[in-house]
This record gives C-alpha cells, structure tokens and sequence, in this order.
C-alpha cells in the first residue's frame, strides 16, 4: 500500500494516547484552579481542529467553551478573554505568525496557554503555561478531544471516562489501521475518476463540518493544488445547492454524531440533483474493540482521516504532485 | 439605472432607521430585567447577518452575544442558551424550516426571543416574544445592527449614541443610493467580465466576512447560479492561496473596521500571484455628512451591498437569468 507504514501508524496513535497521564495532570490542575471561558484558538487547520472539539463539547457539556481564530483575536479582540480564562493551541513548527501573535496578547491578557507544541525550543512554547510535545501532526484532534474529555470528567459530565479511554487504548490504533487497509481501494478509485476536477464540493456536519473545512482547504487546495469547496451539511441547503447538476463531483461525509441528520437529508437529496456524488459513511468501517455508543466521539474524526489519507497518497502519486510543496506558502514575505 | 428606484430605495432604509423607537422599547425592557447570554440565531442568509453582528460587536463590546447556527441549535444543542437568554432572529416569510424548528427548542427553554419577521401572521410570528415586522429583506443587517446599538448603549459602551444615529437618520439611505449610482458602471464591467465564470473566489474580514460569504453563497449561487467560493482573508494565507494564479477570478472586499489589516495582507499579496483580482474598498465611496469614526459600523455593510447589488443587476439582464428563479430550493421536499 503507498505511503502506509502500518507499524509507525500503529505506534504514533498509541503514543498519543500515552500522553494521557500528562493530560490529565495539566488539566485537573487548570480545573481544580476554576476558569470562567475555554478557548480553543487556531488558524487554518487548527481551527479546524478547533471547530472538531467544540462542536464535540458542545453536544455533551455545559462547559462555556469556544473556538476562537488566531488572526480576529488581535484585531476584532475578545472581551470574554480574561485572565480567568484557558486557551488551547496546537502547533507543529511553534512559529505559525499569527498564532505567535495572538498567543502573545493572550499571554499579556495573563490567561492560562495550554499548546500542543511539537517543536519544544520554538516561539509558542516559551509563550504557553503548560506544553506537551509530540511531534505528529496527524494526532491535533486527538490531542485537543483528550483535553475536552478530561475536562468533561471533572465536570461530572463523562462518567464512563475510564472505560472509554480503556477502549481506545486498546483498540483504537489497530482499529484505524484496519481501517486505512480497507478504505486503500476505494482511495485509488477516487482520486482516478477527481485528480482532474476542475472543482470539487465536500459537505459534511457535526464533527465532519471540520473535517470537510480542513480537507478542502489544507489537503486539496494547499496539498494537492485541487480546487474545492468545503459546505456545512445545513447551509448546503440555503444556496450552494442551486449550482449542482449532473455533473457536479460532491463528496459528502457522514458521521455518527447529533448532526448526522442533516447530513443525512443531504444524502437524501443529492442523487435526485447529483450524477456525480460520494457517500463517505463512517458507519461502514466497523472497529473492533469500540462500543456503538463511543463511536460518535474521536473515533469518527479520525476513521474519516484514515479513509480521505488513502485518497491524498493514490492522488499524489497519479497527479504527479508531491503534497509538501507550495507554491507560496511560506516561500515568500507578504 | 438597471432595477435601480432611487426614491422607493431612500424610503426603504428610512422606514428601517424609523423602527428605532421600537426597537429602543424593547432591548430596554429586555435589558433591564437582564439576561445571561445572547444568541444572534440564523440559517444561510440569516447565519452570515448574525456573524457580521457578532463581529461587529466582539470589536466594541463586553456583551456576552454569540452567533448560534439554527441547524445546530437542535441537533447539537446549546446548554449555555438558557431561559435567562436573549435569542435574536429574522425571517422574510416566517416559515424557514430549520428556523422555525430551532425557535421551538428555544421556547421550551424560555429564552426570550426578539424576531424581525416580516410576515406577520407566520408561524415564526408566533412564536417570538417580540415581533418587530417591516417588510424589506434588505434591512436585515440594519436591524441586527440597530439591536447592537442599542445593547451597547445600555451597556455604556456607546456614550454617542444619539449622534451616531442622529447622522445616520439624516444621511444614510441618500448616502447609500449616491453610492450605487457612483458603483453602476463598475458593476457593468465586473458583470461583463465574470457573468460566465467558472469559479469566483470572494475574500473578506470583519464584518465583511458575513458579507463575502452570503455573496457567494446567497446571490451568485442561489440567485444568478454561478459558482463561486467564500474565504475569510486571514484563512486564504493557510491553503486556499496555493490554487490561485494568472488566470484565477478573485475579489476582495476591503471594510474599515478592526480587521481590515487582514485584507489588505491579501491585497499586497494578491497583484503577485493573480492576474485576474479586483478589489472593493468600502473606504472608495465618501458618504456625506457621516464622520469618519462612524463608518466601520453599519455604513461599510451597506456600502459593500449597494456595490454588488449593481453586479447583480447586470449580470441578471446580461445572462438572461432571473434571480428569483431557484432550481431546487422550496420546489420540492428533501
């Protein structure tokens, strides 16, 4: 399989959840001192990232959390920012502009900066509080969803934190393995028939909303050089909808979480206006190991990684485009 | 002047700026019994209206207002929207599925709902605490706005309140049709040039983030089914920027409030990487007898819609499409 190394997969997941314990360290510590807001402050695909863990809060907690994005905070500014307040950043270079710059008032305004920072002598970890350093991107969600269950924990709003988290110890990294291996197929047949899309729209909802935004933005567009689209599920319906024809590739990704259904009445209408649509169904993966009822949490931000990653490799390899390039990102001042 | 009726124009923001002593009478009562948070509430339109408010306000304001999307309000939920909570809608027909469902749960809740419905007897109509109705979909942002204002000041944070209004009532809606007069051959040639687009990508900040994406979305695909793709300023320097070149349509509103630095980051930008962009600076239209200090706040939302409302017109009559025509919306279920 290209670009699959089953075993390093295996054990960047696995370390990821080993981070566990000084998860959990830091945020009891945070809670047990009380906070007034929570903000999860991001840019590009950490906002992304961040939108996935609010979302996520939201449908089970009475925790006052909100995403906040990076560059609006050091202009429009954020009054419900206070030094009451905690803030969660992720970043792989520490050195993203304008998180450093958000960072840095968030700093003055003297709240408590918790960041996921995986270069540990960079800019944004001489700024946070409290830094946890492990250097792979491709865990961000996770990171930022075991903060938002242990916060929910101590707020007596997941009791059943241990049994879940014993599940995912077990059986996730295989699980989303697994999961990659049985999504390779379908992966090649996608990027042959939409490597050349001249536009492509990707809809989701709930914990998919972040997903659909980052994979149309940070893998088709900056990765791969594809134009599309990303549409909440909701919204699809209040405009977008009006340019889909026959020919029109949408791809429209399911989750198993409170916003399934408005996903669901997508899928319900987009074959009677759509030649050219894609169901990615997160209920198709089965994983071993996982009860039904965990399955709407992490499980299902990161089965829908593991399938659009398959796409991402056969596309880079038939598109003759290696996905680390860019063409002005960071090549230039502006 | 193509769909241009300069009288009927004037008398339509004069009628909205008339609401004002309604609208005064009731955030005031609202105000003083007190609340807990408040929820600009919408879907499409409504959505993109209720986040340049929030914006609008984030930038001047110690309020605890958020925007609260009327799909995710019922399947995700909300548990900070309370029944001490204020929950700000509109709606042209009073019948907008998703709204009317979302404004059910928040009855039940018992938050006291302010709507700007412009259909009286509708199911929406109903529903609300307080019903402000006037006809005029164009005033939606106006309204919103007018609430804002009014919050702010009973919150002592608008000390010039009166002169503030006091220029807007004797120069906003002659400003505004001086401005679509001034923009009509603009909006011819930008029409004769991008009518036939196959993609149009709109970038904005501040409050006219809500403006670019309603543009895209609510005009140029569901009125004139072109397509086109909104991106927030600071989000197209995090992957969108890479599918831009000589040949790729852009344009870029440019506002005046907080975070207009962030556009005019892209439009240094822009002129190196794209041969085909053009730029809309609110701060190009002079609108007599209203201050400088005032123009970041309602002005540059209407401004920015009086300019593409010209767009709109041509490429109505040079495409031969009727904008109220829809394919698919409301023509059958789904």
């Amino acid at each position: 399989m290209l670009k699959f190394n089953e075993e390093q997969q295996v054990k960047d997941i696995q370390g990821a959840l080993e981070l566990r314990p000084e998860v959990e360290n830091i945020v009891d510590e945070i809670y047990d001192r009380g906070f007034d807001n929570i903000f999860y402050l991001g840019i590009g695909g950490t906002y992304a990232s961040a939108m996935q863990a609010v979302t996520y809060i939201n449908g089970k907690s009475n925790l006052p959390v909100y995403v906040q994005h990076a560059a609006e905070y050091y202009t429009t500014g954020n009054k419900r920012l206070t030094k009451e307040s905690l803030v969660i950043i992720s970043s792989v270079t520490g050195t993203t502009e304008e998180v450093v710059h958000a960072t840095k008032m968030v700093k003055e305004v003297g709240a408590t900066i918790l960041g996921f920072i995986d270069t540990k002598d960079s800019l944004l970890s001489k700024i946070c509080d409290y830094v946890i350093s492990y250097p792979n991107p491709g865990t961000e969600q996770l990171k930022f969803f075991m903060v938002a269950d242990r916060l929910m924990y101590k707020q007596g709003e997941f009791t059943d934190y241990t049994e879940y988290y014993k599940e995912l110890d077990e059986h996730l990294a295989v699980g989303l393995v697994e999961a990659e291996k049985e999504a390779d197929e379908f992966g090649r047949i996608f990027a042959e028939k939409h490597r050349h899309d001249a536009m492509h729209y990707f809809i989701g909802a709930g914990n998919q909303w972040g997903a659909v935004y980052s994979y149309a933005m940070c893998y088709w567009e900056e990765q791969s050089w594809l134009r599309s689209k990303s549409i909440h599920s909701a919204e699809f319906l209040h405009g977008t909808l009006e340019v889909i024809d026959e020919t029109t590739p949408v791809t429209l990704f399911i989750g198993e979480d409170e916003q399934r259904p408005l996903s669901e009445r997508v899928a319900k209408l987009l074959p009677r206006i759509c030649g050219d649509s894609t169901f990615i169904d997160t209920k198709d993966y089965k994983v071993k190991g996982i009860s039904e009822k965990y399955r709407g949490r992490i499980l299902t931000v990161l089965l829908m990684h593991a399938v659009t990653q398959r796409i991402d490799a056969h596309v880079e390899k038939l598109n003759c485009h290696p996905l680390d390039i860019r063409r002005y990102y960071r090549q230039f001042e502006y």
